[in-house]
């Protein structure tokens, strides 16, 4: 049974109820360690005060996101998206987030050369990777499903992954999200070859059936067909020991819903079927 | 360039608007030389109506959809799905078809457990193999976009369809759809790996940008991100010199249109993009 204490939520599970302040505040009030903050509420709050903020609660930060977006149709577009990642991990460090996600973008505009895409993402986190170091800020690989491999991010399994991290060295990693693998046959073999080092984050929620909308219909854990616990004892075995991060975009059921109501239920799932 | 004696069109492009014996006269109007024909449609005409049809419009037939859906909750139910996999290779025969397309099923109901869905669709195939080989009626594994994982195909990549196809021996192949598998950072090698012999057919639509619905949203081949010439480049360096099979499911838009509009645009598009 995985603790309370192990427990994380990604603000953007209570995205539009609740401020950075609110969501700090009310994840707190409810016995809850670890967040992981989103860069527009970052900037609604301003980064000194969510420092303190968090400070003060004495939260975890597992993750800014996100930096990423890396494909761009030309030159300036590129080096726009180089400027964003850097500031974006200067953001993550003033926070103390253990790491910066990277959701690493799809094809660019008009493009449909997926292997192109796939190139610009290296070239994109090689050429960030000095910055990040020098933060001392980790960056880490979110692969998404293949369902947003046009528009959001092209590195969609753990093998891709774990190749960019071989080819690309120290200071890389991988947030293994299971809304987004659980379905690769390679999983497991993947999560062992990602072993303690790489593993930077444990995302959870469920994969509904029917799933309604193919961006904001995640699932609460144990509402949908994944096996998180089997999924969890992969990442563990393989020695990870961080948080188990909530994240459910769901727009039409828990975006709606009261956030202490959406924080409790997160709390009892994670208990009961995670 | 590819020819028109190279096309043919899958009749769920439209299933809206025409029957089976409405579909195979609108296509050959067209110079359209092949066809790959739905149950629910066939059942409608009736299998000796239908054989004579297509007999009489010397078309070829690329394939029955379909046959699959192995994974069930219980003996009787796999059993159910056994027998109407028998009666479809028998009816895929009556007609003549190049193959049984097989959609393999998804999880059985209220399970999570995808290793032991696969496991199924593995010992259904086996099972229903030496019908099919006595009937000289080759399977073809279509491997589905892993978004249909939980509830259409737990068999989402050439990779896996390939291993089946290792195991469980002749009589057996796949199905190359660029719509489910575009994405797949491994396809190009998989494809090599499957070879003449395995590719039992090569079905073309796009992926449109946004996809506005998980099902029913495919788009027109050009309209869409993938790269057809490259993926249709790598089946026949494989040997594959069989049929392009437009098959678009796209409940707003191509299903709502004149039918002879939907053939004239699959005929243009397959020789300007395809």
């Amino acid at each position: 049974m995985p603790e309370l204490k192990r427990l994380a939520i990604n603000q953007a599970t209570t995205r539009t109820q609740w401020s950075l302040r609110q969501a700090i505040e009310g994840y707190a009030r409810h016995g809850v360690k670890g967040i992981a903050v989103w860069r527009d509420k970052l900037a609604e709050c301003g980064v000194a005060e969510a420092a303190g903020m968090l400070n003060d609660h004495a939260m975890t930060v597992t993750g800014l996101c996100r930096g990423g977006m890396f494909p761009a149709a030309d030159g300036p577009g590129i080096q726009a998206a180089l400027d964003d990642n850097r500031r974006a991990i200067d953001d993550a460090a003033a926070i103390g987030a253990q790491c910066l996600v990277l959701v690493v973008g799809g094809l660019p505009k008009i493009s449909r050369d997926i292997a192109g895409a796939r190139a610009m993402v290296r070239d994109g986190i090689a050429a960030i990777l000095p910055h990040a170091r020098g933060a001392n800020m980790p960056l880490a690989i979110e692969p998404l499903h293949p369902m947003y491999a046009a528009d959001r991010a092209c590195v969609n399994t753990m093998a891709q992954a774990n190749d960019l991290c071989d080819e690309l060295g120290d200071g890389l990693g991988i947030a293994v999200d299971v809304y987004h693998l659980w379905w690769d046959p390679d999983l497991e073999k993947q999560i062992a070859r990602a072993g303690k080092k790489r593993i930077l984050g444990f995302h959870i929620c469920d994969w509904l059936v029917p799933t309604r909308d193919m961006l904001l219909d995640r699932g609460m854990m144990g509402d949908g067909v994944i096996d998180i616990a089997r999924i969890r004892g992969w990442v563990e075995d393989a020695g990870y020991d961080g948080y188990h991060e909530v994240e459910i975009f769901s727009q039409e059921n828990w975006w709606k819903r009261d956030p202490d109501e959406v924080v409790g239920t997160c709390i009892e799932r994670h208990r009961t079927v995670c």
